[in-house]
């Protein structure tokens, strides 16, 4: 109700110029009164730093904010926080890692990276009184991971499952719908940008396998390896398949699932048999949604875009405004421990776990083989 | 990932110590290892007020803790943080602005007191530099408050809506599944204790409307005064209004709407002819759901328990852990404006909304009336 006493300014810098990047920097731009009105003071996006130094984005930049050398962001001193949309887990690790080691808090919508060296970052960020925003990491448009880590924080999380990749899912509801083949539905959906050209990291389930790691450790409170987890892709589901399902009543979804069962940990993806009548067979085309059970919640679903630019930039945006008052306050950030129960087991084996298949028997033409 | 440094131990009193407080005192004793590992530092319920100091609650106090006299727990200097769950608009006001005023925080689940006398308190509370949780006041189980003050807030919000009055939503749902009239749903409803001897708040619409006032803030940034909202229960909804709705391929819902168009906003609540298609058609029974429009999310929608003891709970238990952290690390309160927006304004009068209607033709059995 009142202005905010304490910093009238918080600067940010961003290393990585691409569909997310210029998304973040359009949300500031456009957005930037009501940012403004909600915080009290305002953010202030001082250096963004690209490979690509020449292309047009369709946004304007005062002259010197954009620059080919991301140092120019990292040791700035001016700038409080950096944000990382670089992708990969090779120089991005290095940007965070060096980030952390100035002092400067990080955003990052990078879930390969925090599943394969999670431990390590989470460490240096608690060690160093910093922060480490990931909310664009799952879901986009979805606030998941502040739900999980605060919203339902006292809540003894029994299980968390959900339809996490929107290209898997669009491929899936187009097979359904209009009877298209695996390979034809990939070939719409690389068409509308929504599978990338190398499409192997969406429909081999690795990346909902990533993003499962990621609510794992919000959910369970231990870290875990992404070798850990069963995973298996929707590339082998066959047309017949979503028609066999569905004259028994069910539709086919790639599934990532993480359930704890008396100290052990069940995480798994892969394309599962879902009763037409359960809310999430009624997830279609890209769209994402996680279902939460809790001692006290009972069951909560959380629905909407999964990627793109717009609702990734949304999440982006509110980590550093979530980071930005507390440099603003001069605050400590304050938010509840990641590992919270490091004694939890993974259970590594899918031959452990109890579950109801699907088998389909297959003609073969050489019958030799089973002779 | 390493303990938290800072105060050991934060210490809460609670006032009122029914359903809801009772549910509150079982999550903080059972769940108090996972709350305890997840803050780093102890929470430590202190006094617990209620005029009623003998009724057993089936939970286990110290002695000393229960007191009959809610002064003993405003006065009390070693508590930070006072829980009102008291309920009503009038004593529960005095509890709340008498801790604010000695410089407690406060968390409640008292959404007509926040929706008629909101404006006074969160002044007060931006005054004193203090916090006022309320995520257990719309939608228990789903962490809707969060989601939109924090979550979201990087979004211009264009649209809520929803279905936040589970006992109207299970009466509408057994009339259409069961074929029951409105007042054989509603005994079914009171039997199972979904529904209060007293009905009145919950089938009026009142109960929606003071959530969607709420909600209304956080997305808007304006407070509302609950008068300027246009309020109709489902009392007047018949059993073949849902069978020609369906017929319509419709379904019926007392939604909770608020839209901002052209700087005005639009805030009503009334039974809504939904397609049977729609995401909300398939909540049944006393859950909760609401729809969230923003300009970088899209449509995103969160589901769940809107009442009960545990769920409830749930949601007073995340308020206190967040500001148990700021308390612990000795932190300001870090939270978005929630009036950012003074200027928007609210459109009075229904007739100015423009919607397509359902009208039934009665026939009459007084054709003088007619004549």
């Amino acid at each position: 109700m009142s202005e905010v006493a304490g910093r009238q300014k918080v600067n940010v810098g961003l290393i990585g110029f691409g569909t997310v990047g210029t998304g973040v920097v359009k949300v500031l731009a456009e957005n930037g009164r009501t940012i403004k009105d909600r915080l009290g003071f305002e953010l202030v996006l001082k250096r963004i730093a690209d490979k690509d130094i020449v292309r047009d984005r369709g946004v304007e930049l005062a002259p010197g904010v954009l620059t080919a050398d991301a140092a120019d962001v990292l040791t700035d001193p001016d700038i409080d926080i950096v944000i990382e949309l670089v992708g990969g887990t090779t120089i991005a690790k290095t940007f965070i890692m060096d980030a952390l080691e100035r002092g400067k808090h990080v955003v990052t919508a990078n879930k390969a990276l925090l599943s394969t060296h999670g431990r390590e970052i989470f460490t240096k960020t608690v060690e160093k009184g910093l922060e480490i925003g990931f909310e664009a990491s799952v879901g986009g448009g979805i606030p998941i991971i502040k739900s999980l880590r605060e919203g339902l924080v006292g809540n003894q999380i029994e299980t968390i499952f959900g339809i996490i990749n929107g290209t898997s899912n669009y491929i899936l509801s187009k097979m359904e719908e209009e009877g298209k083949s695996f390979r034809d539905a990939l070939k719409d959906a690389q068409t509308l940008g929504i599978a990338e050209r190398n499409p192997s990291l969406d429909i081999s389930g690795m990346d909902s396998a990533h993003k499962i790691a990621i609510l794992s450790l919000l959910g369970f409170g231990r870290p875990v390896d992404v070798k850990d987890i069963f995973v298996e892709g929707i590339e082998d589901v066959e047309l017949c398949d979503i028609q066999y399902a569905k004259e028994l009543g069910y539709t086919i979804k790639l599934l990532a699932i993480a359930k704890e069962e008396a100290g052990n940990l069940d995480i798994r993806v892969h394309p599962t048999l879902l009763s037409s009548q359960h809310l999430l067979a009624s997830v279609r085309g890209a769209k994402n949604a996680i279902y939460i059970k809790g001692d006290l919640i009972g069951e909560s679903l959380l629905y909407g875009e999964g990627a793109g630019e717009k609702a990734t930039s949304s999440a982006v945006v509110s980590d550093i405004m979530d980071i930005a008052e507390c440099i603003s306050k001069g605050s400590e950030i304050t938010l509840p421990n990641l590992t919270f129960n490091p004694r939890m087991k993974v259970m590594k084996r899918i031959g452990m776990v109890k579950s109801r298949y699907y088998v389909r028997f297959m003609a073969v033409d050489k019958p030799g083989v089973l002779a």
